[in-house]
């Protein structure tokens, strides 16, 4: 058995995961991220305390821990560089969490597991190449080379979130310019439907699905207007699938991977954003008659983080 | 011992090189690339038959052949796809090799292979992943992870030319816009300095290297101009280092290899051109903190070309 834990900005969710990738059982609670990473770190701690008490076994029978953070860590030292959303800057995380339990613990992107469950148990599986895109409040990566993931020789691979394809009127958190993230994430498409809606003067189905509460605006609501062929939703989801597509080509002049896997919150808009993007992606190939990596839907849906953790541990101790 | 065949668009040159990267013998003949493949092939069989001859060897004591093309070759069907400079398009290659000699024959792009070379007896030695990057008429690219070439899925990974890094005033020869190529190759560094010299109209030595005469501006002409602290060449050098910087990050932000190998025409300008791109990316991290791969110059020749398609032939037969 082995234990899972996506470390989000919203919530901490701690899982057990048999050999075989299937979630046992799942326990979560609010992570509530202005507290200190001590506070934090104690809750994980309890979450898992809880799920083996919960499921009926001992710590003996746990082969390893993985835990998915929204940021970077540096297996070396065993810290977390940074989160964000967090607000968490180098934060030993390995050396309690092993103490606490005294089971080899394992760390790694967020973006970058939730890849890995797709690949042992959803949309990449017996693929030998693939990426994994996330489009959430960020955009983030998971890179599947010859069966594993890739992490690169300085940890920051798969942050394609990152990529710069084009010019943006806004910067990124990062303090560039074009990012993939200020372009194809849900913060991204939301902000440039608010200026579309300033600036364009246009009727829009969005005013009265809002009630004309602009704090209402998600990407849940761009779609369902998009999809009723509203004109200033179409307008604004084709710019974020036009640079998600070269984000997609740009990654394909670089490995060329056999499946491209999209997930988070904006891929439940489904075939109707999945259309659009291959569409996109077939326009922009660079060799107009080669074919690209297939592009799909994510399998797994909010449990890819956990076993994506799990099975981190699982490919780590079999290392 | 193997066969490297290095077909270009200006000289298709041949050589000898045994199982330690050593190259032997060489000899090499001009293109003529307006003539059709069915020539050019036949050329490249009469130069593998004289540098046997004058090595004094027989064929049965080379283990393969190896060529690189300046495009894409697709391995299932042995046709080169395309090779946009030589005007080639499905052209059966591998076939009329290994009737000609009967030895076992791999195609590549050229560019790819120039990599290996690098990867097997250059500045990539011992690396685990890097990426070689060369820089000439066009921008090409050689991606090495776990010591493999990695071409990808469909053939067209390591194309990183056509890596869209901005908006750019012209198009590309792909028909897209942005390409990285368009920024960072020989061409594209010419023509944006022809650009400069018409709009800006400021003093520059440009025109007096040049004896007035615009054909004559190349790469080396403005980088030499530059290292003068000319500020038209400067101003053109400096925006190609930034967008081949975006390309590097890029690249990192995809796989973060351990090492960036700079090669081809405009590489020639040393460590002026380094330390520029150095700075640059050094600028652009995504983390401002973390390191990224180590940038360095390429260390073979011209001859990358012919060791890195020995190479690949001795690659594939011991697969």
């Amino acid at each position: 058995m082995f234990i899972g834990v996506d470390l989000g900005g919203t919530n901490i969710a701690v899982g057990i995961v048999d050999d075989r990738c299937r979630l046992k059982l799942q326990k979560s609670k609010l992570t509530r991220r202005q507290r200190q990473p001590e506070a934090i770190i104690k809750d994980i701690i309890e979450l898992i305390s809880e799920v083996i008490k919960d499921y009926g076994i001992t710590k003996e029978e746990i082969k390893a821990v993985g835990i998915g953070i929204p940021g970077l860590f540096n297996p070396d030292t065993g810290e977390v560089i940074q989160c964000v959303n967090l607000n968490w800057k180098d934060v030993q995380l390995k050396e309690p969490m092993e103490k606490a339990f005294g089971i080899p613990t394992f760390i790694d992107n967020d973006a970058t597991l939730a890849g890995l469950a797709e690949y042992e148990a959803g949309a990449m599986k017996n693929k030998k190449s693939g990426v994994f895109i996330t489009l959430g409040t960020g955009v983030g990566g998971g890179v599947i080379i010859d069966g594993k993931i890739h992490t690169g020789f300085n940890g920051v691979a798969s942050e394609i979130g990152h990529m710069i394809v084009g010019e943006n009127y806004y910067d990124c958190n990062c303090g560039r310019n074009g990012c993939l993230e200020t372009f194809a994430s849900s913060t991204a498409l939301i902000n440039y439907t608010k200026k579309l809606m300033k600036e364009e003067k246009k009727e829009t189905i969005i005013t009265k699905i809002i009630d004309e509460n602009i704090d209402k605006l998600d990407g849940k609501v761009i779609f369902e207007a998009a999809f009723k062929e509203d004109e200033i939703a179409n307008q604004a989801v084709d710019r974020m699938v036009k640079y998600l597509a070269t984000g997609i080509v740009n990654i394909v002049s670089v490995i060329d991977p056999e499946i491209f896997v999209i997930g988070g919150g904006l891929s439940k808009a489904g075939e109707f954003l999945l259309d659009k993007i291959r569409r996109e992606a077939t326009k922009n190939k660079y060799y107009r008659t080669l074919s690209i990596g297939k592009i799909v839907l994510a399998e797994l849906g909010n449990e890819a983080g956990i076993i994506g953790a799990a099975m981190l541990g699982k490919h780590c101790i079999n290392m």
